[in-house]
C-alpha cells in the first residue's frame, strides 16, 4: 500500500552515494589514509574565507530574528538583487531580482523546472553522459527521459543524434557544462548549432523547447577555458545554479533558477517553477546562507588544488596506459576502462579500497568516473594502485 | 505547454504568504510601527544563545570542508543520534538514528510523508481547521484530501464525524496539535479514541491507516499543559517536527521524520519516505544547521514573551467583545468573525494595516486567525483599531 516508485528510489539510493557511504565505513574501520575515495563530488578546497567571516559579522550584527526569519519564498530581496546583479555584469544578460528564485541547491532547482514544463506525453532529452538524477528526477516530473548520446572521444554534444531525437513531445533538453562526468566544456560553436536546431523545431512544432542548462560546474575551468552562457545564445534557455562547488558549500544547499525575460511565457514558467518547488515542500532556501551569500557572490575558492589534482591524476593514468579527455572542467576524469566490464573492475578497485563510479548510471557503458577534489596525497598514494589494477 | 497544475499554485502563491507579502510593502511605505501584522508563525522571539555560539564554535574548531560538506542524505549522524536520544530521554520512544530522518524543515517532511504513502485512490483526512498546505501537498502527492470538521466550540478533533470519513481508501490521517490555527492541544482522551476508531477501520480494511503527526509547535504549550506524544498511544504514527518555532530558526529550514519501528511496515515507510524527498530534489538538510542543532537539541527558547501575548490579546479582544477559544499552545488565536462574512472585515482591517488571515483556506469559515509571535507593543497599539473595527 506504500508508494512504490518512492520506495524504489528510497531502497537503491544512488550509485554515487552508494559508493560514498562504502567508502565512509571503510574509512572508519580502516582509517582515513587506507581509503581512496575518488567517488563524490564533494569539495576539497575550503570556502573563502569571506564566506565564514560574513556568517560572523552576520549574527553579532543582527538580530536573530531577523537572521533566521522566514525569507520571501523565492529568496531575500538582497540575494536576488545581488544574482540579478552578478548576471548582468558578468555575461551581459538583463538579468532582474524578478527572474531569480533561490532554492535549496540545483537538484530542487532541476526537479522545480523539471516539473514546471512537463506535460502529458512530454520528454526531455539529456545528452549523455549525465548526472544520473536527471533520470529519477525527470520521470518523477511526468515527461519521458530520453538520453542522447554524445560523442564518445571529445564528450561534445552530438547534434545530429539530437536532431534525431527531438520530436513534437520534446519540452526540453538538459545541458550540463561543464560535464559531470567527462570533464568537457561544451564548445561555442556546438553549442550554437543546438540553438538553430531547438529553434527550427520550435517554430516547426509550434511550441519552445527550452534548454535547461544546469550549471553547478560554470566556474570550475582551468588554462583560461570560457564557459559560453547559454542565454546569450539561446532565448528559451532556464539556468539552474549552486553554490555548492563555486564557494564550496554543497551541504548548504543554496543556488537558484534564472528564467530570462526573454524566454517564452517567461513570467508563466517562473511561476509553475515556484508552484513546483511549493509541491515539492519548498518554504525558502536557509536564510543565514543566504545572506551570507549575498555578501560573497563574487568570491571563488582557490582553484589551483583542483588544477594541480587535474593534471596529476591525467598524466598519472595516461603514463600508466589509461585512455581519458583531458577535462577542461568540473572536478572530474572520466576514464575509459581498460580491457575488461566495469563492475568487475570497479569490484577490483573496490577491494583495494580504491572507490570509482562506473559510468553506467551516467548513461555510458565502458567508463568510470574519478572525482578529482580529494587531497593530493590521495592521488599520490592511489596511483600505485591504478597502476596495479590495470596491470 | 506548462505545467498548469503548478503554475496555478506558483500563480496563487498561499494566502497567509500573500497577506504576509503586503504587509511588508505598507511596512516600507508607512514604517514599521504603522502596520499590525498577525499574518505570519514566524517566531519573534530570538533563538537560544547556544545557536549562534554554537555556530560560531563550530566555523572556528571544525574544518570548512566538514562542516559545509554534503552530509548523508538522510542527515548526519550527529543529528540523528542526538534526536533519537532525545526522543527516547523525554517519551520514552525506542528510537533509533535509523529511523530518523533529516529534513529541510516541516513542510518536506510532510510532501516526503505524504508522498511515501499515497497510492492510486488513496485518501488522507486533516482535521480542520487545518494548515492551508496540507491541500495542494496531498492532492500533489496524488491522494485525495479530506477535510473532517473539529468540534467548532473547543477544536477538538471530532471522532464520529472522523469515523463516517474513514474508508476503504484512507491511507492517512493528519493531526496538528497543538493546533495551527486554532491553539487547541487535542486531549489524551481523544486521541485515544481516535486511536481504537483507527485501530478497528484497518483490521476491517486489511492495510494499515497511519497518523502523520504534524508537530512544529510541541514545544509550544502554556500553563503547564502537555502534548501526548501520539507515537505512545497510536503505533502506526509517523511524526513530522521542525525546529522553526522550537529553536526560532524558521528561515533555517531543518527539521525531521520519525518513523517508530512499531510501525507497520516501518522500514519500507521510511525508505519509500527517503526516496520522495529524493524526488522532491532533496540531497541533505542544510549542514552548519545539522550540526549547530545537535548541539543545542535541548534548548528551548524564552517563551514566556509568546506567554504574555497570548493573556494580553485574548484578554483584550474578549473583553472587546470577540469570542474566541483560549489557546494552550502554538503562538495563534481563532477569532470568531463579528457579525459578517470574513472577506468584508479582513478588508476593513486591511485598511487599517491590521493584517489578519481570515479563515477560509484552514477550512472554516467565519473565523479569523491572529499569530501572536509579534511585538508587545505590536499587539498594545493594535488592541484599539479591534475595538474599533467590532464597533
Amino acid at each position: 500500500m506504500l508508494n512504490q516508485d518512492a520506495y524504489a528510489l528510497g531502497a537503491a539510493p544512488s550509485a554515487i552515494r552508494e559508493v560514498f557511504e562504502y567508502g565512509r565505513r571503510q574509512a572508519k574501520l580502516l582509517g582515513e589514509d587506507k581509503v581512496f575515495d575518488f567517488s563524490l563530488g564533494n569539495p576539497s578546497i575550503p570556502a573563502p574565507d569571506a564566506v565564514n567571516e560574513a556568517i560572523h559579522t552576520i549574527l553579532k550584527t543582527e538580530s536573530s530574528i531577523r537572521v533566521h526569519g522566514y525569507t520571501s519564498g523565492a529568496g531575500s530581496d538582497e540575494l536576488r538583487t545581488a544574482v540579478a546583479e552578478n548576471l548582468r555584469r558578468r555575461f551581459g544578460t538583463p538579468a532582474r531580482p524578478e527572474q531569480i528564485f533561490i532554492t535549496c541547491g540545483a537538484a530542487p532547482a532541476l526537479t522545480s523546472v523539471l516539473e514546471a514544463v512537463s506535460a502529458p506525453g512530454s520528454e526531455v532529452i539529456a545528452i549523455a553522459p549525465f548526472f544520473p538524477e536527471y533520470r529519477p528526477f525527470t520521470n518523477f516530473s511526468g515527461s519521458h527521459f530520453v538520453p542522447v548520446m554524445a560523442d564518445r572521444e571529445s564528450f561534445q554534444p552530438d547534434t545530429d543524434a539530437l536532431a534525431k531525437a527531438i520530436n513534437a513531445h520534446t519540452q526540453a533538453v538538459i545541458i550540463n557544462s561543464p560535464n559531470n562526468p567527462s570533464g568537457a566544456v561544451f564548445r561555442e560553436d556546438v553549442l550554437k548549432d543546438i540553438a538553430a536546431l531547438l529553434r527550427e523545431r520550435a517554430r516547426e512544432y509550434g511550441h519552445p523547447i527550452y534548454i535547461i542548462s544546469d550549471e553547478p560546474y560554470r566556474e570550475l575551468v582551468y588554462d583560461g577555458q570560457k564557459v559560453p552562457f547559454l542565454p546569450n545564445l539561446y532565448e528559451d534557455t532556464v539556468v539552474c545554479y549552486s553554490w555548492s562547488k563555486s564557494l564550496s558549500l554543497p551541504g548548504e544547499r543554496i543556488g537558484y533558477v534564472y528564467v530570462p525575460g526573454a524566454a517564452t511565457d517567461s513570467r508563466e514558467l517562473f511561476l509553475a517553477v515556484a508552484g513546483s518547488a511549493r509541491m515539492h515542500g519548498h518554504v525558502c532556501a536557509p536564510s543565514l546562507i543566504q545572506r551570507a551569500v549575498a555578501q560573497c557572490i563574487d568570491s571563488l575558492p582557490d582553484l589551483s588544488a583542483y588544477d594541480e589534482n587535474r593534471k596529476l591524476l591525467y598524466e598519472g593514468l595516461t603514463e600508466s596506459g589509461y585512455s581519458c579527455v583531458r577535462p577542461d572542467g568540473a572536478f572530474y576524469l572520466f576514464v575509459r576502462t581498460p580491457g575488461e566490464d566495469n563492475d568487475r573492475f570497479s569490484r577490483r578497485a573496490m577491494e583495494k579500497n580504491l572507490l570509482v563510479v562506473p559510468s553506467e548510471p551516467f548513461g555510458v557503458s565502458g567508463f568510470f568516473r574519478l572525482g578529482y577534489c580529494v587531497a593530493k596525497e590521495t592521488i599520490e598514494r592511489a596511483l600505485p594502485v591504478f597502476r596495479e589494477l590495470i596491470r
